[in-house]
């Protein structure tokens, strides 16, 4: 079978020649190109064939031009971010199959020419794909910036002994929200951006996006792009991909698709319910179970992925004060149980258990598949 | 198969009936005590048959007694608690099979009680194991309080429908070093302890502590005593279990077996040299792959536990600053190739993976055993 992994490096070391059997046999086995010639770079390897491989040059992870700027687009809300770029991961896997295609962090768009299309457009940045400001303050006066961030991920393919470019996938995250200062340092405002705008304001953006793009790519790769509907400062989730679409080559930016997924919080709340009631009611008798298990309150929230009405996936965090490392491990078998029987079964879960002082302890986890069971595991310390 | 699981409670919500079908097919099966009578308590259920199930009643844990006095026995160094409670489970593990016995907070003896037993012997407090006051001030002429921390561990067995205790385990902490001040706020002093000090202190301790809880408990059950070194307070290891002995019966203390267990931090350093040169070169092979992959650098430190010169179980916590969730996929891949190539293999393995806040994204852990593989989560967000 062919490899590309970083086995390839690590075996020039003669000292480890036998581990590096061990290597090869252990794990899924990919197929990515050849092994005879992996010059130049090696990939992360991958612990399942669900997850692309990333590159690695002269023993650096190849990491992305715009390095970086993810952190400074969501510095409102940094959960946008993890929602934004695994989000963009999963609509790629639709259209690069991790099997075939190695990831790498984008590599054509620099951070300048990131942020030069983030600003406004001016005279003196022609570039920019939100609107020049109309000097106006008041809410709904203003032009508001409705393009908050954008990500490229390239997907790569093995030609001729080298990595060359495949496919890409750029992701462009809308504002329901642009906050704004009337005056430097001064309180901060916000301005709404209607559903009908902010999809149509993407469109525009998407379809510019791509003509640049295509001008420095050229005409042949296909090229996903996916629409972010990015979350308030305050939201308690990340935002969510609403559509995406695929341009198979030139500008012709291909047919919208909508993707109907969305994320919501446990316990839901009267002013956000989950769309399922079921869920919310599962959820609830967990966190009951789990909540009064130490004489001590244990508090215990979540986060589900939508698509329609239908439960995606869920994240379960747990904080509570432990007051040995025996509780950690009766507690953490109890969640288990409790998670089993209590919440929504075949779709991913991830329960962190936490200690008060954020420490994670301690974590339960599914796959969702059939079969796969409930991983557990106890943090050790020596 | 008989089944004391906490599945007999949930099954009672009728709504469950199906959930609880699938709980007993999930996982191993317990054997503990029998099914029909287990009114009054549950367990918490295992994760796997080598971790004891802990008791339940009426629906929340029962916790110790003596709960809380952990955490302040060890202020000073918090790892010490860690590693105290997770080697006296270790070491009852041999005495009381966790097939066969359920694992209970300790219920004898009180906050109260150990508090006085550690507390200097003195006319109003003449249980005190720690020697009385001489008035002294010097570092080498006052009495050192020896005795750190004692904990208690009930190991239950089911007779006529009802847990019983059948066994004890008695874990009693030794001071290396006892800090001090010589006038109250004042600096902080230390007393050095001798080995020979301690062991021969800890010894006297033991005697007296089995006649007072043979006085609680009776004759007839099994009490291991354990006698555990703290670590001073600057250390980044917890302390270890240096012997233990098992009472049969009655006061007699039965025969002191040396554990040759210790606890040392990877990298070594030359006032801190590990056991052995194999594993330091291993993890310092590793440290340089983890360290360069991004451009910031990634801090890799490590705990080792040995016995005598033989690694046990090694845990691995990397800090570094990521920019994206792409960066955290790519690097877990990565860090479990290299701790499969460079880090020693066939022991328990735990590496967490923490963000510049401090809070773990991604996890790699293996527990050694042939074909078990490398387990790597990175955790989700929606």
């Amino acid at each position: 079978m062919k490899k590309l992994k970083i086995i390839t490096s690590l075996c020039i070391s003669a000292l480890l020649l036998s581990a590096c059997g061990n290597l090869g046999n252990g794990g899924t086995t990919p197929s990515v190109g050849s092994n005879k010639s992996t010059k130049g770079y090696q990939t992360t390897g991958e612990n399942n064939s669900n997850d692309y491989q990333g590159v690695i040059q002269d023993g650096h992870y190849k990491t992305s031009r715009s390095r970086g700027m993810g952190l400074i687009q969501n510095a409102d809300n940094l959960l946008n971010l993890k929602s934004f770029e695994s989000g963009l991961t999963t609509i790629s896997k639709e259209q690069f199959s991790t099997k075939q295609y190695v990831f790498q962090e984008g590599q054509i768009l620099s951070r300048g020419t990131i942020n030069n299309w983030l600003n406004r457009k001016s005279k003196k940045n022609p570039e920019g794909l939100n609107p020049s400001d109309n000097g106006k303050k008041g809410e709904n006066e203003r032009n508001p910036r409705y393009i908050q961030q954008i990500e490229e991920q390239d997907y790569m393919k093995q030609t001729n002994g080298k990595l060359q470019l495949a496919g890409m996938t750029i992701g462009i995250g809308m504002n329901k929200k642009d906050y704004y200062q009337k005056e430097k340092y001064g309180a901060t405002f916000e301005t709404e951006i209607s559903k009908e705008t902010r999809v149509a304001e993407g469109k525009k953006a998407a379809q510019k996006v791509l003509q640049r793009v295509r001008s420095k790519v050229g005409n042949n790769i296909p090229i996903v792009i996916a629409m972010f509907e990015q979350s308030p400062k305050d939201s308690l989730v990340g935002g969510s991909f609403y559509a995406y679409t695929v341009s198979k080559s030139g500008t012709d930016i291909g047919t919208w698709n909508e993707t109907n997924i969305k994320s919501y919080v446990f316990p839901a709340t009267e002013d956000n319910a989950v769309p399922n009631d079921n869920d919310e009611t599962s959820f609830e008798n967990f966190q009951k179970q789990v909540r009064n298990f130490f004489p001590n309150i244990s508090n215990v929230t979540g986060q589900g992925q939508y698509k329609d009405k239908e439960l995606q996936g869920m994240s379960v965090t747990i904080t509570t004060q432990f007051y040995s490392q025996t509780e950690i491990t009766s507690f953490t078998q109890f969640v288990a149980q409790a998670a089993k029987s209590y919440l929504p079964g075949g779709i991913p879960l991830d329960i962190r258990i936490n200690g008060s002082n954020g420490e994670t302890q301690a974590f339960v986890s599914t796959n969702g598949s059939k079969g796969s069971g409930y991983y557990t595991h106890v943090f050790s310390s020596y």
